[in-house]
């Protein structure tokens, strides 16, 4: 049985605390919140504190705050015979300040207040300083997802740069083509066949392989007609994008 | 029963006759190929020509060229009786040339060669001159798919526009999380998880909605971390998209 606490009151603390709780093989003994308000609604399901000189004894400490708090709130858990980690994608390892073990349990996907999360959908990424502390984290993974892979912190900031791509700026991409379709009075919901299928496409497909349309096929005659339908902002986007693309697939 | 005839051998059309040859109700009597090759695999479908001379007669021509084809190809279609309609999300309904009927018969989807459709999944845009034939596109359709749109040919043009947004710009931005990932060796499906999760998350959210992410935070730290580890390819298009993001959620 491993013992785990949680610290943090925002989505990634709350989601972790739901489905830790459902297992048999982990034991959530306690979750901190700074403003335990937050969290009230979970008091069924474990103890509750909004003081880290309570903290219980734990195993694990995982602490799901926002990037700059990690350093202070890790400096202030006492406990030096456990293992303390962050969920973040963005901070390193040594963000964390505790005397003792650190590692980092991050997994990658972004969460909504709102809406129910599948853990065995989410890739959990995980980095510790020695083996033994990284099979506790791969059990703690284990218990409640699917899909583990050790990531240190210099690829975490990678992937986390490339999730910016993939999720932030794609989600940008369905704001302009939003703002167009609401624009010329069509319905934004006829392209949500097509988003789905750009995004399953390149699950069987490299997004290299996948890429078709005009800036592909160097259409000038299409790309001038879209181009008088855009904003100049949209139009900026356009160019650039079209230009990256017809940069002979090269790595960018 | 409507008669119908597929002129064209590429993805469109092939997914089409594919389709149609299932239906009840309609009668697939013809497909036409310039270069028969593409095509003969559907011999036990339909009967084939390369010889438009020899179009068998039919109620609706459903013309699936590449774009600068339409006019050539419907001029040449003398058929005075019919509807002829094209399948371009680019092309307005004056591109037909032909001497009666027009229409525009646009599935909004990406088809790739290997790939089964499900045309349930796919939206179908229809315009014609008069409600007899949007009728009669409307049947069509339905025999084979279920969402249906009347969409005007300046509706139309900034769809497609809107398309290139979500699907090969957004399909750029995986490629380029991709080539972030495999510069820092780290496996890109990592990041499947969260491709579809961004799609499946503005079927219930808007993308304005939706947005997250060190850009919308104005997270100065994470933006120049990330940065740092780009291409100068790469820092320009992260630089403008944030930029964009950042433009206080306007229409832009």
């Amino acid at each position: 049985m491993i013992r785990i606490a949680i610290i943090g009151g925002g989505n990634v603390a709350i989601h972790l605390a739901k489905a830790f709780s459902k297992t048999k093989d982990i034991s959530l003994v306690q979750m901190y919140a700074r403003n335990s308000q937050q969290i009230t609604h979970l008091k069924h399901l474990v103890t509750i504190t909004n003081n880290l000189d309570l903290l219980a004894t734990a195993d694990v400490y995982i602490i799901a705050v926002s990037d700059d708090a990690i350093a202070k709130v890790s400096e202030k858990i006492d406990k030096k015979n456990s293992l303390i980690v962050h969920t973040s994608g963005s901070a390193s390892l040594n963000t964390l300040k505790n005397n003792g073990r650190k590692g980092v349990f991050y997994p990658l996907q972004s969460f909504s207040k709102d809406k129910e999360v599948n853990f065995d959908e989410i890739p959990f990424c995980l980095e510790t300083e020695n083996k033994e502390d990284f099979k506790t984290l791969e059990k703690l993974a284990k218990s409640i997802g699917k899909k583990i892979y050790p990531i240190n912190s210099k690829q975490r900031k990678s992937l986390h740069a490339a999730a910016v791509f993939v999720n932030n700026f794609t989600n940008h991409m369905y704001k302009i083509g939003a703002d167009i379709c609401e624009e010329y009075q069509v319905p934004f919901e006829v392209l949500h066949p097509l988003i789905k299928e750009t995004a399953q496409k390149i699950t069987t497909l490299s997004p290299k392989e996948s890429q078709t349309g005009p800036a592909k096929r160097n259409d000038q005659e299409t790309i001038l007609n879209h181009l008088t339908l855009l904003t100049k902002e949209q139009q900026k986007i356009y160019q650039l994008i079209t230009k990256s693309i017809q940069n002979n697939g090269e790595k960018l």
